[in-house]
Order: C-alpha cells, then sequence, then structure tokens
C-alpha cells in the first residue's frame, strides 16, 4: 500500500471524496483513516441520535470493501442499511453528513436518490442477497464484469427471504459475494440454531451423531489394524473441528471463505480480493464487533444499537423522557395481564428490548420467546399455540407485520384465532423515515375478515386494549405510536373495553372531529382551538378501526353534518375510508366531510412534527380545514371538503 | 400386525371409522387398505376435480402415521394440505368424500370446522412446522404428553418461513416431528440448491471442498505413516458418501433419520416409532413418488398435481375449455412481448405451469427464473433486476402474493421500481376455498404509493395491459381470473394503455355501472337484462383501480345519479371504496350508490359461479339492487341504496 501526499495530516477524511482514492492509502493511513471515520459517526450520532453500534463495527469493513471494489461500478448493497454511515462517508456526503436523519438532510439508510455508489434501498432485513442475486443476472446478461457484494448481518440472515434466495443463488451459480457480517446480535443478542452454529457453538446432540457417523466411516475402512483405529478414534474430537459454518454454505453450493476478523483491514482485503475472483456464489463470514472503537457501545451495543442524542464522554442519553413511552406501558402491561392469565404468551421477532416485551420474558421465561428475525414464523407458531389453547401476543412493529401480512391473514384470521398483535411503532416514526414508518397497517389489516383493529388514545387506554384483544377470542390487532404517552394517569385496574364501541370526549354543535390513537389527542387540541374561535367541535374517539363504531359516529355526523376524520395512516382504504363506507352504507352523506391523513406518497424522514405537519394531520392541519369547511361567525357550512392532503 | 376381522373383504376401508383402526390391521390388510384408499381418491378426483398426484403419494405415509401417532390427541399438520385425502378417508369423512370439494361439502384441504383429527387449517405453503412448533410448546406448557407431526414437503422447503421455522426448533430443542416428504416435486419440478442437496446431487465443487477438509484432517492425524496416509486418501472418495442431507438438518440440532422408502410401510411405521421416542427436533426424510399406483399421475406429475374432472380409464381431462384461459394468453403475450424487448425477464415461483410463464421460459431461458416456492426472493429478485435497468414481469397467484407484501411495498414501490406483478386467479378461485381466493389484492395493493392496479375485462385486455404495464416505468400489478377468458377476438398489435383511463362501454340514462376486471362482463350482462326491464344503464369498464378514472365515473356518476360498483374483492378498502373516496373528494355523491362486492367474510369453497351468485356480485345481484334503487317505470330513485352485499 502506498502512502497519499497529504494537505493536513489532521484530516485523512477530508480527502476522500471519491471511495476509489482508499486504495492511495498506506496501511497507517487506512488505521488512521478508520478512526477518524469512528470519531466522525460517534460525535454525529450523539447530536443526531442515530444506529451507532451497528455503523462502528463495519469501520474497516467497509474500508476494505471500497479498497478491493469499486461501488460506482460494482454494486455494494447493505442489508437492512444502518450500517452504512461509513460507506456515506466515503462515497461523496461528508459534507452533508452532519444533516443525518433530520428533515431534508441525508437518510440514515442507503438511498439510491442520494448516491450513485448506493446501489438498492435498504430498510428491513434480509433483501439484500435477493436484490444482489437480480444484479448479478442483471450483469449477466448486459455481459458486465461488474460485481456485487451483499453485505449481510447475522442476524438478518434467519429472515425467510435470505434463506430463500441462498437456495437460489446456488442453484443459479451466478458471481454474487455475500459478506456476512457476524456479530453474534442482530439486534438484540442472537437467537436460533443458526446462530450457535455459525459460532461453532454445535451442541452435543449434533457432535454425537458426528462421532457416530465418523465412527462409522472408520469402520469401513479396508485393512487398518485395531491399534490404528483406536488412534484415530481419538482423534474424532480433534475432527469435529472441521465442521465449519462452511459446511452449511456449502451444501447450499455457496463457496465459503473464513471466518475472518473484521477489523483487521490486511485480512479483509485479502478475502475480498480472494472472492472477487471466484467464480460462483461465495459468501465471506467476517466476525465484528458491534459498537467497536467506544467503549460504551461495545459494552452494551443493544442499548447502542439505533438511540437518541447522547453525551460523548459518558455514553448517556440527552433526551430524558418526560413520560413512560408506549413501549414501556405495552411491557408493564403484559406482565401484569401474565401474572393473572397462565395462558398468556409473549413472542417477538430478535427485538424483546425494542417492543418492550424483555421485562415480560424475565418475570416468564417460559412464555416468552424471542424467534429471531422471522416475523413470518412469529406469526404462525403463535397461531399453532393459539390453536392449543393460548392467547399468545405477537409484538412486532407495524412496518415490520408487513412480513407476515399472509399469516396474519392465512394462518391467524382464517382459522379466527386467539393472537393478538401488538404494533408498536404505528403511524410516523421519525428520523428513520419511510422504510420505518408505519402508515399501512389499518388499510391492509382492515381488510381481512375476523380481524378486530383498534388503536389507544394515550398509554392508559393502551392499557385496557391490551386486556380487550387477549380476552377477546379472536384475532385483534392495537397499534399505537413510536414515543412517549401523554403523561395521563394509568388506572391499575384493567377492564376490557366494549368490541366495536367508540366515545364522545367532547360535544360540539358545528363540527364533528374523528380521531384515532394518535390523531385523538391532536383532534381535542384542535377543538380547543377551534372554540376560541368560535367552532363548537365534537371529539370522537373511534378506538376501533373496525369494526367501527358506526352508530356513535353516523349519528354524531348527523348531528353536526359537518365531519373530519383525522388519521396517522394512508388516505387510501384507511380509517377515514372506513368511517365514509359507513356513511355510504347508511345511505348519509354529512353536508361537509373531510379525510385528514397520509396522502398517496411516502414519507420522508424527520422528527415526527415536521411530518405530522408535512402530511396534515396535525392541529394546525385540522384548524386550517375546519376554517375552510365552516364559517366561524354563523356555523354555517361553507364548503363541502376542507383539504384531504396537504401533500 | 394382528389381523381384523372383516365383515367383508372387499371393503377394509369402509370398516376403518376412527384412525387408530389401523393398529388393528395386518401387514396383508395396510397393503389392502392402500389400494382401496387409492381407488376412492382416483375415483372421487376424476368425478370433482382436485389434488391427484400429491394424495396419490402419500397413502403409505399417511397409513404409517396413523399407526403410530394418535389423531384425536397427537396434532398432525399437513404442510399445504392437498395431499391429505387420505388422511379425510382414514378419519370419518368417507361418507362425505363424494362431496370433496363441492360446495356444502367437504374441503380439499384440512379443516379444523370439519374434524378434531384436523389440528391446523392450511393452504399455503410452509406453515406446518411454524404452527407444529407453536403446538409443541402449547404441550409443553400444559404438561401433555401428546406429539406434534408436521409434514411437509421438499418444495414447501424451500420458503423462507420453513426455514424460520427450522432455526427456532433447532434452538428451542423441543420434541417436535418434522416428515419431510420429498418427491422432489413441489408443483412443478423442484429447483434450488437445497433440491440437490436433498437428493444428494452435490456439485463437484462441494465434493471438492470436502476432499480438501478431508485430506488436511488426515494430514493432522499423529503417527500415520505415508502408506497409511495413501490408503486413506483414496477412501475420501467412498467419504463424501458419508455427507448425507441429514448434514443441513444437524447443523440445525434437528435429528434426522432417513432416507426412508414412502412406500414401505414397515420402513415407516419403524422409523415413525423410532422418531415418536427421540428428545427434542427431529426429521424423517420420506422418499415418496407423486402419483404413485396411478400410472398416468406417475408419468406426468405435474399435469395431475391439481386437476379437473377426467376419465380415470385414460387419463384424460373431461371438461374441454371453450376458450383459450387468461393463464394462456398472459403466457402467450410474455413471449411475444420478450421478442422485441430484451429487457423483458419472467420469474415464478415454483409454477411455470401454473402461471403460464412456460411457454417464456421455452424460448428464453436465460431471461427466466423459476425461483422455488419462495415469493418473497421472487419480488426482491426482480426488484434488483429492475435497478440494473431490466422489466421483470413477477407471475404470482394473487393469493400468494400476499406472501410478498412488504417485498412489494419496501422493495418495490418504495424506490418506484418497474416491476409487473401479474396476478393471476385474482377473485373468486372455485373449488380450492378460501385458502385460494384472491379477494383482498385490491385493497391490500391499493393503499401503496407509486403502484399502478389494473385488471382486464377480458383476455384481449390482458394483453394490452401487459404491455402496458411492462412498459410503464414503475410499480404496476395486473390481476385476472383463474378460468377462461371470454373467447373475443385477439388483437394482434398490443397497445399501451394511457394510464388511469377507463371507458364507457355501454350508455344509459338511469344508472351507471362500474366494474373491473370479471365484472365488466357481469355488468355488461346486467345492464342487458335490465334494458329489458326499462332501466337504461351505463357501463363503464374501470380498467385501473389505481390511479382511478375519477373524471370519468364522476361526470358519468353526476348524469345518472345512481351508481353500482361491483367487484369481485373484498368490500373493506376495495375497488368501491376507491370510488366513492373519490365522490368524497370531489365533494358529490349520487342520490343513491351501492357497493356490491364480497363482504366481511371469508368465502368458502365451491364453483365459481355458485360462490359469486352467494357473494352477491353476479348478473343477478346486479339487478336485484338496480331493482331496489330504480323504479323501472319512471327511473325514479327509490333507495340511496340497493344491497352491499348479500352474504
Amino acid at each position: 500500500m502506498k502512502g497519499l501526499k497529504l494537505k493536513k495530516k489532521t484530516s485523512l477524511l477530508s480527502q476522500i471524496q471519491t471511495p476509489s482514492q482508499v486504495r492511495n492509502l498506506s496501511s497507517q493511513q487506512l488505521t488512521e483513516l478508520a478512526q477518524e471515520i469512528r470519531d466522525r459517526i460517534i460525535t454525529t450520532v450523539a447530536e443526531n441520535g442515530g444506529h451507532l453500534a451497528p455503523s462502528l463495527g463495519v469501520v474497516e469493513l467497509t474500508l476494505a470493501i471500497h479498497y478491493v471494489f469499486d461501488a460506482t461500478q460494482d454494486r455494494i448493497i447493505w442489508d437492512v442499511g444502518h450500517q452504512a454511515y461509513a460507506h456515506k462517508l466515503l462515497t461523496g456526503r461528508q459534507d452533508q453528513f452532519h444533516t443525518l436523519r433530520q428533515f431534508g438532510g441525508i437518510s440514515g439508510f442507503p438511498k439510491r436518490a442520494e448516491s450513485r455508489c448506493d446501489a438498492f434501498d435498504t430498510g428491513h432485513s434480509g433483501t439484500s442477497i435477493s436484490a444482489g442475486l437480480g444484479m448479478t443476472v442483471a450483469n449477466d446478461l448486459k455481459q458486465s464484469s461488474a460485481r456485487v457484494v451483499s453485505v449481510i448481518g447475522d442476524g438478518s440472515m434467519t429472515g425467510g427471504i435470505a434463506f430463500e434466495a441462498m437456495n437460489h443463488a446456488g442453484d443459479l451459480a451466478k458471481n454474487l459475494i455475500i459478506v456476512l457480517n457476524d456479530n453474534e446480535m442482530s439486534i438484540s443478542p442472537n437467537v436460533g440454531a443458526l446462530s450457535s452454529f455459525l459460532s461453532r457453538k454445535l451442541s452435543g446432540k449434533t457432535l454425537m451423531y458426528l462421532k457416530r457417523e465418523m465412527e462409522n466411516f472408520l469402520k469401513s475402512l479396508p485393512s487398518l489394524g485395531p491399534n490404528i483405529l483406536q488412534m484415530l478414534r481419538r482423534s474424532v474430537d480433534s475432527f469435529v473441528s472441521f465442521f465449519t459454518p462452511g459446511m452449511l454454505f456449502q451444501a447450499l453450493e455457496i463457496h465459503y471463505i473464513g471466518p475472518i476478523n473484521g477489523h483487521r483491514l490486511d485480512k479483509l482485503i485479502n478475502a475480498f480480493e480472494t472472492a472477487r475472483d471466484v467464480e460462483g456464489p461465495v459468501l465471506i463470514h467476517v466476525l465484528t464487533h458491534k459498537g467497536k472503537g467506544y467503549e460504551p457501545a461495545e459494552k452494551d451495543p443493544t442499548s447502542f444499537h439505533g438511540l437518541g442524542p447522547f453525551d460523548v464522554r459518558t455514553g448517556k442519553g440527552l433526551s430524558a423522557s418526560a413520560y413512560q413511552s408506549y413501549t414501556k406501558i405495552f411491557g408493564k402491561t403484559m406482565t401484569k395481564l401474565g401474572e393473572s392469565d397462565p395462558t398468556i404468551v409473549g413472542i417477538t421477532a430478535a427485538m424483546p428490548q425494542g417492543t418492550g416485551l424483555d421485562c415480560f420474558g424475565k418475570r416468564f421465561p417460559e412464555r416468552f420467546f424471542d424467534v429471531g428475525i422471522a416475523e413470518q414464523h412469529a406469526v404462525t407458531f403463535a397461531a399453532g399455540l393459539a390453536s392449543q389453547g393460548f392467547k399468545p401476543v405477537v409484538a412486532i412493529y407495524s412496518t415490520f407485520i408487513q412480513r407476515a401480512f399472509d399469516q396474519v391473514l392465512h394462518d391467524v384470521c382464517l382459522q379466527n384465532l386467539p393472537v393478538t398483535f401488538a404494533l408498536d411503532r404505528g403511524g410516523i416514526v421519525g428520523e428513520d423515515g419511510p422504510t420505518h414508518h408505519g402508515l399501512f397497517d389499518m388499510s391492509f389489516l382492515r381488510c381481512i375478515p375476523n380481524m378486530v383493529l383498534m388503536a389507544p388514545k394515550d398509554e392508559n387506554e393502551l392499557q385496557h386494549m391490551l386486556k380487550t384483544a387477549v380476552e377477546h377470542g379472536g384475532p385483534a390487532a392495537l397499534r399505537y405510536p413510536r414515543g412517549d404517552g401523554l403523561g395521563v394517569t394509568l388506572d391499575e385496574e384493567l377492564v376490557c373495553l366494549p368490541i366495536g364501541k367508540g366515545e364522545v370526549l367532547r360535544e360540539g354543535s358545528d363540527l364533528l372531529l374523528v380521531g384515532i390513537g394518535s390523531t385523538v389527542a391532536t383532534s381535542m387540541e384542535a377543538a380547543t382551538r377551534l372554540e376560541a374561535a368560535g367552532i363548537s367541535a365534537a371529539v370522537i374517539n373511534a378506538r376501533f378501526v373496525k369494526p367501527l363504531d358506526r352508530e356513535l359516529i353516523v349519528s354524531w355526523a348527523k348531528k353536526t353534518q359537518c365531519v373530519i376524520t383525522v388519521e396517522e395512516n394512508a388516505l387510501q382504504g384507511g380509517f377515514g375510508s372506513a368511517v365514509l363506507e359507513a356513511f355510504q352504507e347508511e345511505a348519509f352523506y354529512p353536508k361537509a366531510f373531510t379525510r385528514l391523513g397520509v396522502g398517496d406518497e411516502f414519507v420522508p424522514h424527520g422528527k415526527q412534527d415536521i411530518l405530522r405537519g408535512l402530511c396534515g394531520i396535525d392541529a394546525d392541519a385540522i384548524e386550517s380545514a375546519a376554517h375552510r369547511m365552516i364559517d366561524s361567525r354563523h356555523g354555517k357550512i361553507l364548503h363541502a371538503i376542507g383539504q384531504t392532503a396537504c401533500r
């Protein structure tokens, strides 16, 4: 490696305008650059929040990839993508890096729109091998010699799509390079048999199987004297070390290289150079440490996986929550319900902390299951339990339940099984952006027969809704937003809410606001403001998207003749459409009716408040729609619609 | 085995009232019973149609399972479930077996509602291990000693959910029994690296890897003279036979037994008895022949996988199609488009014949990909290709695209990639029933930004729509029904339809019928009948669910003031809701408006016509809704709604 002549010794990173420049750096300089990248990532994430531990773990890996491959021609796909910060810094985005995850700034995930070095937009796990295989085939058809590199974590590897893709890759025998970034973590410590296999923690049973097969083999050899046989038998123990993780991939017809120390640049570069010249699919098994180079993150990679702004010196979070989060209340309620009902089971797909289910798991380890990043299996596993008299609660973020849509429909709802879906991060999630917003669940779950779908107006209602869902005796989903609750008093005693019944929170004569979940509080705020402006607004908390409280909503709509529905969901087929369907089926249409919700576009990243304003679902938007619809001086209806979506 | 005293030697099967009675049969009697079961299955399927080859392949397997396990206590889960005919005959459903797949009769799939011996409703592939693991955990928590048996085909094994479940099963180490029914077929001959691994067709590369590793091992052994080393090295070739398919499952911490001849009852019973007493998860690898015992099916298992009524003597189908099927026209159009556009790629998930893509595959093998039963991967693989300038067409049945909902949303639509989804079997499929109807796609695809969603009124429009979708430059889906086209003339030259534009097929002054896809012809038929009754009905072929031709529909709705939408889809958030949303956004509501479609219930199995009548979406239903809405003597509107759904 040659040394690059530097303008200032203190800033190697700023010299890197294109990724190919890393090839001009000496070994020493690469090490220095790695440190600069780490510093930049740490200080930026400390400011903006973000995915710290994953990005710190792959700094050397990223440098080595850019050393060997040409990101402008070769295609590098970062699975999930939250580990791509170093990649962004090396591919022309240093100047914008301080805007990471901010509205209008660069995304926390790869984005083709940001750079031609971003080969594929990612966010959900396990897609990189499928996408990479598609690109490899495309290269082949175009007779291009560009290479494709899919970088995937060991956690993502447990997702079914990754296996489907490896099975196909082995079959096609094209030149796909898979980098297995093995940190023995998905987000929380990894689960599953694959995980112990990768870390060579083969069980006693497997070892016994291998020994037996090996002994049979030895016995079958001709002309070996008993002494030699005895000696060979003693070697069997050492023989089993031969069964490397490579076996699994070889079985799928994928070449295996590794394991490689993921923080040794020389070894990584060497391995990638070898892989580049392999014919057929090849997997490079790289061992990395999540959080590498920042002590607090190395010690607690789970907490430093994704986090808000923090103090670099101490690693302590800066944004002290005013109130308990929905996640926390969900976890506490699960534990409470679990105390009195031994048939309640908690299931997470690799996110015990993220879903708040960890406390249930500690209290009831025998009734808690972390299935790995495997949402499809999580749901059908729950269906199996439910078919035998249990009441499973599957806690999966709204955006990730999309992975199990068929299982929800075909395995749970079709059999009308009592599975509860606790969908955290319903609505706008904020800085993680479009891959992580949960803006479609009301639309895609509402069309499924037997499904009961609700959303709590606050954390106290969440408690009761969870009990309602679990005891309802059929499929039920509750979706609640990312972030803190409203700070309301929590009832000690939990009650079952009447299924399909909403509540009137505020009476009014000019206008009816119908909120669901997070938009109930927004509607209340708007109603207060409107009152000051002379408009008397009633507010209904719908509670249920399905079954909808048609009677309540229609009767109040008849009274006011002017209705606004507000939802943190797509307008297409969402909550407002359910209300509209109810009106149509009752052959009643209010004189003025506006549906506020997310228009037919993907929502970018940024703070939740900013995005809610952008989508026209905040109190301002409600207020302005109301003013457009009603003349505040006489309560007279001016326009039949206010605004449907401001985007 | 003891011999059962029989009333009549000629009918062993009729003596079996409960499955446990098979335990009283002699070996000879079991063989006779197998033959009787086969005869019964063949004659019934010849009459009613059904899944013949899969069910014939597992007759001995089914007998052996019922010999060893108690289906009333132990839980037997039939993956996909179309192979469960013998199971149905042995578990108290002989008397109803002649009603197989008929409306009101027994289902072609396991149904918990039919028998307590049906542990889990199945239909889509790969769910049995997840469900079985859930039941195993339930047994454990209940301290029950009942066993759980998941019977899964090698084709289903390539689906991601099966891998997710095996990974978890290995980790949990509970007593789940997995029977791998390996017929080297999914529906068509199997694809994927797993498949060649199971059949031990290890590639040269894998063998080389094994040899190299083995030699390194031998070299590492102390005190072996060069002669012995030489001798051992020669044995390496035989050594590789040691790498059984079991290795893969052992790697996932699952015990392996097999392979077992799946038509030898004694060996099967022996294996199941062993498995019953194993601690921890165990997989029994059973080799079967699809179609076993019926020569035409053995020779052509793909055609005899699922079929209509046929002549038992010849194996020839009885229901000669009047017209070409939508499937066939899709296949032909793909080939036609492929001739002029080298960037068109065809992708199927294990159904080249079922989707009609086989002819494209024969013509353009380098641009045709069968990825195995792996819908998730199929979609993201297509996204990878599309990101590199290709125009992939993913042909997947409507019901199976549910498996890839997240990939459609997150990997294709979020990046606005030009992937076409050809969704055959959209709407009511008929005898396969609720697991196979495609009644939700309009609802769950309509909510996704960037998606263009259309449905052709006939097979000629299908041609043009496919071209439109492929050339549109973004994600597009077209859904079309199972069965024959309408027999219309096929245009030679294909044209791109204007995106988001419908067409007026018939003018009228009293009523507007808006159809989409299959319901356009129904609407035309109803309009003809209504004319005879004095009601003048206009008919619009909407063509696009999204973007909807709002201008056309609203303008005609304003003219007639009386509107009926008709769709073969769920009413919740479906096509009619899209029209309703358009009305609301235009602040226009016709005086009378009825949405005909499938109500909020799952639709049972039966002939398509019967079910369309049941759902209230046939011409009769349109007619009766119209008569309720309009006074035919004066064209005066009587009621604001006709009927929304008759179910």
